[in-house]
C-alpha cells in the first residue's frame, strides 16, 4: 500500500494524522515509580477519545462499521471473561460467555444453511484466525494438499501457507478481482496428483469481488477432482454476512454445496469495538483431538456478547435494511465519481467503490483511504453518510485540480489495467 | 483435565454451575425478525452480570487477576480500534492505539533488559498467539530445527509444533515441574545434526515451575551447540511479569542471555477484561517481509490501552507490592493445607499451590479449580483474599471427610508421583 507522495505543504491537522493516532501525549511508562493519579489517567483517555471522534468524521477506507452503541455492555468491563477451549464442550473457567457464543454460532450456521448437529465453529479473534483454523482443517484432511488462492487474496492467506508449510498456487483474477476459473483449471490439471485445498474470496479486500463458488466446483468436477479430493474454504471477511441478505442474490455461501468451511469477520459488518471473527466448518472434520484445541487457547468472552447483542438488537430485518442502505450509498458514490469524470468501479453486490488513487498521500490519510498501486477504495459502511460522501467528493475534486496543476497538465491516471478500460477515465479510455 | 466424578447429589447451585456459565436465559437468535427492545437486552446483560459476580466469589483456579477497574475506559467502547500490522511502522487505520502499544512494549523490553533499538514486539490476543509468533521466528531462523519442550508445557506448544510441521522432542521434568536438563542433554546429543529451538516454561501452567534458563544454556554449550545453532524462547505466561519484581531473585528472564524471545500473557497478572499477550524478540530476526505480517491481521486496539492503563495506574512499586502479596497469600494457603494434613506443594517464587485433588467434581467446579490426574491447583491472584482461602480450606476439609466416608475409610490420595513423597500426605508417605 506504499504511495510516493508528491510535494505538498503540511497543515497542522495533517501533521496530527502523521503520528500513529494523533496522540501527542507522553505515554511513556516509567520504572521504579508509584502509580499515576486517576485524574491524570482520565485526562489522557478523554483527550484520546476526542482525537478518535475527530478521525471518525472521515473514516472511509476501512471495512469496519463504526455505527454501534454498546453502552449497555459497559458493566462487563469489570470481568475477565474467557471461553478457552471448545465452546460446545464448555470451559473450566466459570467466567465465560459460551452460552452467548453458541447462540451466535447457531445463527451463522443457519445463515449458511448447515444444521446444528452437522457443524462445529467458534468465535475467533478476527478473520485471520478464522482462516487459520479453516485452512488447518483443510490441511488435516489433505496433508499433501496444495492450497489454491487467487492473486487478489488477502496477504494473510499466503502467510498462512508459509506458516503451515503448504505448497501454494496463486491463481489469476479478472479485472473485477474475481478468480479466473480457466487459470484455476490449468493449475489443477498441472497438479492432478495432489488434493486441492481452495481458498475463495467472498469478496476480495481491495475490489470486493466475489469468487464464483459454483463455477469453482464445476471446474473441480471437470478436472476430475472427486469430492474426496478437494476442500473449499470460503473467506467471507466482509460479505459473508451481507450476501445472504440480498433479496435477489442466490445462495452464494451455502453448506448445501460441497464446501468445507466459511469464515467471516465479526467487527466488519456487525460492528464491534474489538476485532473478532467466526468460523463454521462441518463437525465431521473435528475429531476428538482437534476439538479441544482452538488456535488461540484463552479466547475472548466479550466478543461473542458484542456479536450476540448486535444481532439481537438489529434483528435480521434490521441487518437487511443496513445491507441495502450500504449498497445504495455505494452506488451513489460510484455515480458521483463517474459523473465527475473520475475512473471508478463498483462490483455487483458490493459496497466497495474502487477509483483512481489520489496523488496526495496526506489526502488519502485524511480520509483513511486504502490505496494499492494506481487505485484507492472507499468501503461504504453503516457510519458513512451521504453527507460524508458529498464532502469527500467535493474535496477530492477540488484537490485533484491542484495535483494536476503540480504535474503541469490535467491528465487523469490510467487505471484500465486495474479496473478495465470501461471504468477508466484517462484520455485514452474516456 | 478430565475427572471421573464420584456419585454425588446435585444442589440447585451446582446445577447452575453445570451449565456453561449459569446463563439460563433464552439467548437464541431468530431469523426473519425485527430488533429486540433495549429494555429486554439490558435485562439479559444485568442478569448475566449478576451470575458473574456470583462466580467471582470462588474464582480460585485460573491465573487471571480479576481485581481491576477500567471504568475510565468505558468511553472507548464507542470505537472499533484496530492496530493492524506492525506497531512500529504504523497502520493505515486512523482509529488505532499504536502509541499506547509501543509504550507498553518499551516497558516490557526494559523489564527484560533489551534496548529500544534492539527489539521488536507486539501486543497479541493472548499468550498462545505470542508463542505462535515467537516459535515461528525460531523456525524461520532454523527451518530444520527441532523443537524441544518439557512434558509439563502447555498443550498449545505441542499443537504449534503440529501446525508448523516441526519435529518436536518432549523433555522429562522433575516432580517440581522443572525441565530435567540431563534428559535435555541426552536428547540434544541424539539430534546433534539439527539446530535446537527450545521452548522454556517460566513457569508451567499446572505447577508453576520455572525452567532454569542458565542451566539450559550451559547444557547447550556442553553438548556443542554454538549460539548460531540454537534459539531459546521463554514462555513467561504468568511469571514473566512477576519474576523481575522479586527483590531477591536473580534476573531469570534477560536478553543479556542468549535467548531469542519472551512472551507473556497480558490479562493474567496485570488483569484485563479480554485475553491479550506480549511478545518481544530481537529486531535482527525481523526482516522487512515478516515485520508487516503479525499472526493476526486486524489487531485489537483496546488491549494495549488496558495494559498501558494498568501499568501506569499501579506503577512498578504497586506491581511489586501485588507480587509480594500474592506470594505471601500462596504461602498462607500452602501452610493451611499442609497443617490440615492435605498433601500440597508450592514452588519457590510461585503463587500456584498444588494439592491433592478433591474427589467431588462439583466441589472443584464450585471453586473453579483446575485439576489434572490426582492433583488440583489454586492460583493465588490479586482478587484472592485470605478470607476466600479460609472459606475454601474450611469447606474442603468439611467435604473431604464426607468423600472419604463414601469410600469407606479415611485414606488420602497418594500424590507422591506428582509432587514428590515429601509433599504427600498419604498413609505411606505421611
Amino acid at each position: 500500500m506504499a504511495l510516493t507522495p508528491p510535494p505538498h505543504t503540511t497543515t497542522e491537522e495533517e501533521q496530527q494524522h502523521n503520528s500513529n493516532n494523533g496522540c501527542h501525549m507522553n505515554l511513556a511508562l516509567s520504572h521504579n515509580c508509584t502509580g499515576e493519579p486517576q485524574a491524570n489517567l482520565s485526562a489522557v483517555i478523554n483527550h484520546y477519545v476526542h482525537t478518535l471522534n475527530h478521525f471518525n468524521l472521515r473514516n472511509l477506507g476501512y471495512p469496519g462499521n463504526q455505527n454501534f452503541n454498546y453502552d449497555a455492555l459497559a458493566p462487563l468491563l469489570q470481568f475477565h471473561l474467557n471461553n478457552a477451549g471448545d465452546p460446545f464442550v464448555g470451559t473450566g473457567c466459570s467466567l465465560n460467555s459460551t452460552s452467548f457464543e453458541v447462540s451466535v454460532l447457531d445463527w451463522f450456521a443457519n445463515l449458511w444453511n448447515i444444521q446444528k448437529d452437522k457443524y462445529w465453529g467458534c468465535v475467533t479473534t478476527g478473520g485471520t484466525e478464522a482462516n487459520l483454523h479453516a485452512i488447518l482443517v483443510g490441511r488435516e484432511q489433505f496433508p499433501d494438499g496444495i492450497l489454491y488462492t487467487s492473486e487478489d487474496s488477502h496477504y494473510s492467506i499466503f502467510k498462512i501457507a508459509r506458516m503451515y508449510r503448504m505448497q501454494c498456487v496463486k491463481v489469476r483474477t479478472f479485472v473485477s478481482g474475481e478468480i479466473d476459473c480457466a487459470d484455476l483449471k490449468a493449475s489443477l490439471l498441472h497438479h492432478k496428483d495432489k488434493p486441492a485445498i481452495i481458498n475463495l474470496n467472498i469478496g476480495t479486500t481491495m475490489k470486493g469481488a466475489v469468487d464464483n463458488v459454483d463455477l469453482v466446483i464445476k471446474t473441480l468436477e471437470e478436472t476430475g477432482f472427486s469430492r474426496d479430493r478437494f476442500y473449499i474454504h470460503c473467506d467471507g471477511a466482509l460479505f459473508g454476512i451481507m450476501l445472504p441478505f440480498f433479496k435477489a442474490a442466490p445462495k452464494v455461501i451455502s453448506f448445501e454445496k460441497p464446501i468445507g468451511s466459511v469464515s467471516v469477520s465479526g467487527h466488519k459488518f456487525l460492528g464491534c469495538p474489538i476485532p473478532c471473527g467466526v468460523v463454521i466448518t462441518r463437525s465431521k472434520y473435528m475429531n476428538a483431538s482437534s476439538r479441544d484445541a482452538t488456535i488461540t487457547g484463552s479466547r475472548c468472552g466479550h466478543a461473542p456478547i458484542f456479536l450476540w447483542y448486535a444481532i439481537k438488537k438489529k434483528g435480521s430485518i434490521g441487518i437487511q435494511n443496513e445491507v441495502e442502505n450500504c449498497i445504495a450509498n455505494a452506488r451513489y458514490l460510484h455515480n458521483r465519481l463517474s459523473d465527475a469524470g473520475i475512473g471508478a468501479m463498483l462490483n455487483e453486490h458490493s459496497n466497495i467503490v474502487v477509483f483512481e488513487r489520489p496523488l496526495d498521500h496526506q489526502f488519502s490519510r485524511r480520509w483513511s483511504l486504502a490505496c494499492q498501486g494506481n487505485i484507492a477504495h472507499v468501503v461504504v459502511m453503516q457510519h458513512v453518510t451521504i453527507q460524508m460522501l458529498d464532502s469527500f467528493v467535493t474535496e477530492f475534486l477540488h484537490k485533484r485540480a491542484t495535483w494536476f496543476e503540480d504535474y503541469g497538465s490535467f491528465q487523469p491516471l490510467c487505471i484500465a489495467e486495474e479496473v478495465g478500460a470501461a471504468n477508466c477515465s484517462c484520455s485514452m479510455h474516456n
